[in-house]
């Protein structure tokens, strides 16, 4: 049994193609103009970027604030303010920001349309109801939040994804000038977050010659922009961001993202950094790669924040140990179906010790 | 201003994911079961394939000839049939075979919703409703038909494909096993076809970051398949026909394909061997992929036809060079905006008199 799986129906890619983005929203506007509702990441406050968003009467532009990861009450809330305010469903939900931005506006546009709270949802398809039109657009390049079908979230209990093919963006514009701005050491964590997923999927089991494809090219495109000099790596870093993504249809992350999942939910670490200080331990999984992101790190002058993980309480680490072992399809894509025989508590421990 | 483009938005890969047809067609046929109409490639007729076609009750199966390149008054006289054979439209059209088949089967989904023949169609954007839902399994891997929004067709006055958004499959079905048993010859101009389409794309105009990562992997993908021995050459043939199909979404074919489509229409010449003829020739405008086709051709111990133009009437060759000269965006691509002070009406000949 293969998977059939969804993709962004609808793409537009170019330099200062966030232009045609009024344009794009005129033919969802029709025929009876429901306003739309833009969620965008804060830093953006004031800025050109600010000054280009299409808005028309009633729209509602709603900024947010992602200096700690996108959590299941922050999008419980958004929602009921979006339901307050228009007081029914907008035409869509436009998402401009990077990888956290765009979760929470694909959170929401699945809560305008389905009853009760974010948390219920964190899972696999226990989605109901097709969420509200909503379009991705990313500052930031790597996270592949604009071609995936979940949304990561904090919740309660777990850092979980709400996976579904109606979380599913049904436009992206892939603008690369909107990531120029990016401070350097960000734009250098988020891009990882690509090269680290594809890692993680064409070392994994669950490989086959689709996601291989998308991986291997996500894969050169990271090393042409992290290790060469390049004057169209905005441009490369965005193509490379939505390869990787697509590499995820018939894979999965491993080792990495399973150890960042823990770490994240209990230290609040962002994904992209989290990744960098989890994969930069991982030589006995990964040893090329983890050579390679060496000389990524040495040329971009990178130094990796040390000893998060020393001086946490025991009580922390066991709830770090037990977020990171429940994703068992990422192990099992990394090490095999006995993977509990390799990744005991004690390994996972270890691991995180050297944090 | 850049083009906001659609692709086909549910996709299958896997070796027998064939089987899982079934299953998706099932979604489709509820609540009201309209029937299927399959359109299939009449070497299938017998086969085993044949056999695992998931026909209900009242659906059809169209065995369909693709000795000659399909043309406008069989899509209209395959449509008519449909029509009057079920009384009402079909709940989907399932096109199996090569890209002439799939052409076929695009173009009737498209036809039972769209008063009139197809060649009024030709051209782009003339498309005014959607089509009946279509899904494209291919059997023949290099086209890229099954990710095309055209729908290439021999007319009274043209070959021209109905280029639209609707014309795009909603469904394709990528089981490589379907592809094994084509005759060599046959899978060698086939996959030629998606290497000299990227050649194209890649050496042209328009192209952008987003049809250079799809077309050089593409390349790369063809390069490991023609040029080395690799048993996994069936499933990376066909996701070079998907990426390569892909790379043309900010980009377009250029000089072989421009005098290709002449040589077709005249001649009758499929468009796999017609483009390799044609390609055969072009060592100005590509040098070093010529050289390297040429690998290609020896490893496989392929010998193109030859003195196909010597004999044909002055008519035919001015029609040839006629059908050639209207492909403008094809021109404009390859030689940029003064392409006509290169590519003169003797140019051309000389050209087609070389194949």
């Amino acid at each position: 049994m293969y998977r059939n799986f969804k993709i962004v129906p609808n793409i537009i890619f170019g330099r200062g193609c966030f232009s045609q983005l009024d344009e794009i929203l005129a033919l969802q506007r029709k025929p009876d103009p429901a306003p739309m509702t833009f969620v965008v990441d804060d830093v953006f406050k004031g800025s050109d970027l600010n000054n280009r968003i299409p808005l028309k009467d009633q729209d509602l532009l709603l900024w947010i604030n992602v200096d700690e990861e996108p959590k299941t009450t922050q999008v419980d809330s958004l929602t009921r303010e979006v339901q307050e305010r228009l007081g029914r469903p907008p035409g869509g939900v436009i998402g401009i920001g990077g990888g956290s931005t765009l979760d929470m506006a694909k959170a929401v546009s699945l809560m305008l349309t389905n009853p009760g709270s974010s948390a219920d949802y964190q899972g696999w398809d226990l989605i109901k109801h097709p969420a509200v039109y909503h379009v991705g657009i990313p500052t930031l390049s790597g996270t592949g939040a604009e071609i995936s079908r979940t949304t990561v979230l904090s919740g309660p209990e777990k850092k979980l994804g709400i996976n579904s093919d109606y979380t599913l963006y049904d436009q992206i514009v892939l603008d690369p000038e909107l990531t120029a701005g990016a401070p350097p050491e960000q734009r250098f964590y988020t891009g990882m977050d690509c090269y680290i997923h594809c890692v993680e999927s064409l070392e994994g089991n669950f490989i086959n010659a689709f996601s291989r494809s998308y991986g291997e090219k996500a894969l050169d495109l990271c090393r042409e922009i992290f290790l060469q000099e390049d004057p169209e790596s905005d441009d490369k870093l965005m193509m490379a961001s939505y390869f990787g993504g697509m590499s995820i249809a018939y894979s999965q992350v491993g080792v990495c993202h399973a150890l960042c999942y823990g770490l994240s939910y209990v230290l609040g670490t962002h994904h992209g950094i989290g990744n960098c200080i989890v994969f930069n331990t991982l030589e006995e999984f990964y040893p090329e790669h983890v050579a390679e992101f060496h000389n990524m790190l040495n040329k971009h002058q990178i130094r990796l924040p040390g000893s998060l993980v020393a001086d946490v309480s025991q009580d922390k680490l066991d709830k770090m140990i037990d977020i990171a072992l429940r994703l068992d399809p990422l192990w099992e894509n990394a090490l095999g179906k006995d993977w509990q025989k390799i990744m005991t508590r004690d390994k996972i421990r270890s691991l995180y010790l050297r944090m």
